[in-house]
């Protein structure tokens, strides 16, 4: 029997090596795709105009329902912002070879999630149903015209949802750089916001999802959107495997370097940015202005402590202040303070940054350690951060505040840390919590990476990964006067398979054509 | 008769191409910008200081004055950060040697229309007067201190109406990248938002123009800031004529390569951002709380159907999965559900986008076929994604909304499309306001850009057009470092008008002088 | 005895020039840090975790709070966005190889700030205490809940303060560019917003502040934050002395070109948006809806006519429309404008804009002729446009508005400047102000400085600045790529100072190293 399952995938697999087979199936995947517009536009003409039909219920006055809407699409514009932050961190720190890829990605990412988080996404993940998935208001169907206790509107709460999607979706792509297929980069993009996501967002997220019921907190998504994100991304760049040329630091190399650091830093603080829509809109009412003001306060103080110590990190391993360890260092200590900054201190916030950039640190080491190649350090950055964020609440609840409500925090039902004489209860409901999440992630995403593998889609050919994904996928340099004037040097220096060294850009495709 | 005029002008015309002379036509016209300077001091001085002293409604209590200055405001800020955006996708998608001057019309143009806006056009737009143009409150004077019924003070309504104006004349610059003066650039400036955008403007906007009392709708600007700018761009390029060494598709040749896709996809990504300002924003008050939110969500939806039809475009056409095109397809989303966002469904946004998407890819194909160099594409994402934004209305107002009131979409006169029950009437208002607004633009524009070519101010000379706009005019490249080292390579393997083939930077300088 | 100290500061200077000295000097300094972070840590052990128990009024109802703090923490991101601006600003502007440090600079100043302006520097600044300094409120402690008379939460309004302290020491890296060693950037950053900005700017802004008390005006801080940042960049400039090949005008050079106009002009474009947040937020009231429409207005105007005149006279006296005048006119106008933005006319404002770029023009020639390299202009631009605007106040207030309250200007104490029939008192009351905190800043920073130099960490060593502040102090180039293939060329054809002139990039390296 396991022989017989053995040969057949063996034969399917040699069938995906056929370069016209291939093509064949990315039309039908293609085809696939124009099936499923199709599908949808049947969909909205089937479903009843009814979006702003049912009546929802209005917090106390029109001028509390105003501000809590204006802070919360203010805040979901923010995190679009996020969007710009993340191209730029993800293109500067990769080669220039892969930069348009990156955009292109970080655009139909975007573009997709949009689409698929109205149609069914927003209903998995915050409709009732089960505790696994939600099964109501899809095309955001029967819901509204206010969906929260708040007072704001359906439609403005999904632009704010919108967001998160399209960042966990976003980050996803970080480890996958330079060398993911873009009909691979597609259909994982629609497997990450049309499933993944909504639905192990749900357990958490949900009005009656398992983890929410059981009492796991994760307020702004340390699990929900950047242990998600990252566990796909780790996901990902095992499927795919290393870059051609990536030698690790145990083999003596190193990453490659980053192709323009100012672009990627600059990347970084316009992350650091949004953070203030995505952590403090969280609560989604203005009226809580303890918790926006500690929220605030909380993601500044994380970030900073994470940038220190990341910094000096650096100059004390190598004798140089290295950007790119300060960048993802301040980037873990917001990942981190994501789950708990509605409860936690300036105390908390400050070491919880503190460990979060000891955390990105070692998970950058280790994932060099696995030779796992992860251009961007999104599997440090947020799979590991996220999970070092989500336990810190279980440290570090100061046992002052409960449950986000409009006014406030809950007074009745606080939650306190180990460290604040609350015992182990929290922690280990977020230990609970936080691998499950993590550890369904990567099983749904691991099986999806290895089927687009099988396929065919997931990884571009050898020859087209030397001309660069950019030349290769999307017919263009980031550069192209440069490239024009043979300047763009990506692969200098590069040993190819066949043996040879690049001295030039001509040469690398000159070399594999042959 | 006509054998006089033209013999007249044939001899003004040879006059004008004397150096000597077009410098002191040049000189002249800095002369009359100085004198319009005094002008404007004294004007200053005469006029008393009295903005604040009228009287106007404040709308009920304090606090919504309050929340609907705040979202006005801040919206007002979003707008401008589009700014950022304008000018970092017009110099990423052109060519290095002409970014500097991009950056430097960018904020010129910004300059200049914070003046005239305050001196005269918001006066000419918003004011009451004829159905053609406002004859009051010129300096703001006599308006305040609140303005709009949602209590909005004037100034905080000037800032907001001062970053759309800017909106329009930034479009201009799109299309005319690359060989226009900068003399022409600051005339053609003071033209569009001291003149054109206002008066213009005023029929749609102004609370007496013909248009509005017509029932002509445009909620954010498809027409009064889209079309408008775009109409601009389209007379601009055609005036100019193309940049020299532009061979065309149908002559076997294509645009020239952009010099920074990262730096001009980033732009694009920045413009849809501070769409949250454009759209939204525009209801004016928060206590719209559905009307921000449905705005909200429409923009998305219009931007990520646009989006992703354009890439799946791109890939039918060549199997690239192209990032400009990509940009252009969400832009022309998002111009095309500026005038319908407030009205229309979220189904009727996803239709919108997609159409949009291939409006400005047929766009694109029609000015390469009509030979007409718009090096951005600022004629197919603003003037015709405006005008199908604009018509878009007639066929898709869902017939639940009526006009924006400071609480919500008026109920008592809902306005319908073709598609929803409404019949042709709307969508017929809509062809007369969108035509109208187009073809007043294009013959004014086309006038105002005819003058400044006959008085020589509008197009560089062939040598300084080679030497690059940004030596010329500015006398630094954008990248100054590389320039030193002669790799800027713009113009490599472009051929000139005598003949001579351009090897190196240095080369084509070189060439010319000779 | 003055030659007994002569001769042991002697010794003490030759002493230091030791590189192995030198090096324990570092690690010394590298041990206070950590031993700085273990008094931190202990800090907060001992003091006990009562941040939210005291009790603070609640201004009238929960929505105006609300509002009020919606307000101000979005004022806090947009001014936190300005580190956006400053950095691409300053590297922009920079050359290639030390954009590296400037990245790295900001952020780990955004770091240091938000630790220290937590610890005690938002104690120092804002608590009572004496005329010179506050004494109470370290680590926020018995702050709260709400802080403001607008009933804003302390740590909401700490957030906004931060951004602030921020962008304070972010102005000050800008005239020390390339030659500043990364131990003396972190030591005085310490002394920036650990020091220097909290307790002078204690004097204006405190609650018993000297300054304040006199009845010195700063609405949102020429002086408090632009002059004081500014001051210390000019000692800083001093102290180091110019960078190395750095040829003064009267000596027949000029500044090196920077790298990159588009990302730096971009930058500054970033810094006008920031500027959003930091004028009109300095209300801290949402209610006071005049006062945020006419800063809004006012701030938007003199960036208008700041940039538009430095255009100008760019072009007045080279024929060429500079692209890096133009926007430190527009950045000298949002300088000036920031002091007295709530009490000037428009018309105020436009003159304001207009002699701030005289200003600017004016200083970037000063320090040409004084030999005083400014890479940025951050003197120019900081320090001497920011004592225009504070004097400005005492020309251009309207006698219209007083004090801010939380809902409008305080009519019963207006203040009324020269130009407006003020006479000269208010005037005077602004000379003052405005010469104590820069001569004050001034002696301390310039003190800082030097003994910072005395003991070897201000400058770094000539190799290390020939190879570029990036290679030296980070590890990186900024185009890491480039590099590799020999094509950065900042330094070609400089002179170095044993005479020979650089080629290429690995040229100037080895030429030192023999």
């Amino acid at each position: 029997m396991t022989t017989l399952v053995r040969s057949t995938w063996k034969r399917l697999r040699t069938n995906f090596n056929d370069p016209i087979l291939r093509r064949n199936v990315s039309l039908y995947m293609g085809g696939k795709l124009l099936g499923l517009a199709l599908v949808l536009v049947i969909m909205l003409l089937v479903i009843p105009k009814a979006v702003h039909a049912a009546t929802g219920a209005t917090v106390q006055t029109p001028e509390i329902n105003a501000i809590n809407t204006v802070w919360t699409l203010i805040a979901a514009f923010l995190v679009f912002c996020m969007q710009v932050g993340f191209v730029m961190l993800e293109a500067g720190f990769a080669r220039s070879r892969e930069a348009v890829n990156i955009l292109v990605e970080g655009i139909a990412d975007t573009c997709i999630c949009g689409i698929l988080f109205w149609a069914w996404g927003f209903a998995f993940m915050f409709e009732p149903g089960t505790p696994w998935i939600g099964t109501t208001g899809f095309f955001l169907n029967g819901l509204g015209p206010t969906y929260l206790t708040t007072g704001v509107p359906v439609l403005a709460y999904w632009v704010f949802q919108f967001a998160f999607a399209d960042t966990a979706s976003t980050i996803t792509s970080g480890a996958m750089v330079g060398r993911c297929g873009f009909w691979g980069d597609i259909i994982y993009s629609i497997g990450v916001t049309g499933f993944i996501y909504p639905i192990v967002g749900h357990w958490a997220w949900g009005p009656d999802g398992w983890l929410a019921v059981m009492g796991f907190k994760d307020f702004a998504g340390s699990t929900v959107v950047h242990s998600i994100g990252g566990a796909i991304s780790l996901a990902g760049a095992i499927a795919l495997g290393p870059r051609l040329g990536r030698v690790f630091k145990r083999d003596g190399g190193g990453p490659p370097p980053a192709h323009d650091l100012i672009i990627g830093a600059v990347g970084g603080l316009i992350l650091w940015f949004g953070w203030y829509g995505f952590n403090p809109g969280s609560t989604l009412s203005a009226l809580d202005i303890q918790g926006i003001g500690r929220v605030s306060f909380n993601t500044t103080m994380a970030a900073c402590s994470g940038g220190l110590v990341a910094l000096f990190i650096s100059y004390a391993r190598s004798k140089k202040w290295d950007l790119g360890l300060t960048v993802n260092g301040f980037l873990g200590g917001l990942v981190a303070i994501t789950c708990p900054c509605y409860w936690v201190s300036p105390t908390g916030a400050f070491f919880i940054g503190i460990v979060a950039a000891v955390v990105v640190v070692f998970g950058l080491d280790l994932l060099e350690y696995l030779r796992i190649d992860d251009p961007i350090g999104a599997v440090p950055v947020h799979l590991l951060a996220g999970i070092w964020g989500t336990l810190s609440l279980g440290l570090f609840a100061t046992g002052q505040f409960g449950a986000p409500t409009p006014t406030g925090a809950d007074t009745s039902s606080v939650i306190t840390g180990l460290f604040y004489g609350g015992g182990v209860s929290l922690l280990g409901t977020q230990v609970v919590g936080s691998l499950s999440v993590v550890i369904a992630t990567l099983v749904i995403s691991g099986l999806m990476m290895f089927v687009l593998k099988k396929i065919g889609v997931l990884r571009i050919s050898e020859k087209h990964e030397i001309e660069g994904m950019d030349i290769a996928e999307h017919g263009a340099s980031a550069y192209p006067e440069y490239a024009l004037a043979g300047v763009l040097p990506s692969l200098i220096g590069h040993e190819l398979s066949n043996g040879a060294v690049v001295a030039g850009f001509s040469d690398a495709v000159a070399s594999v054509e042959e």
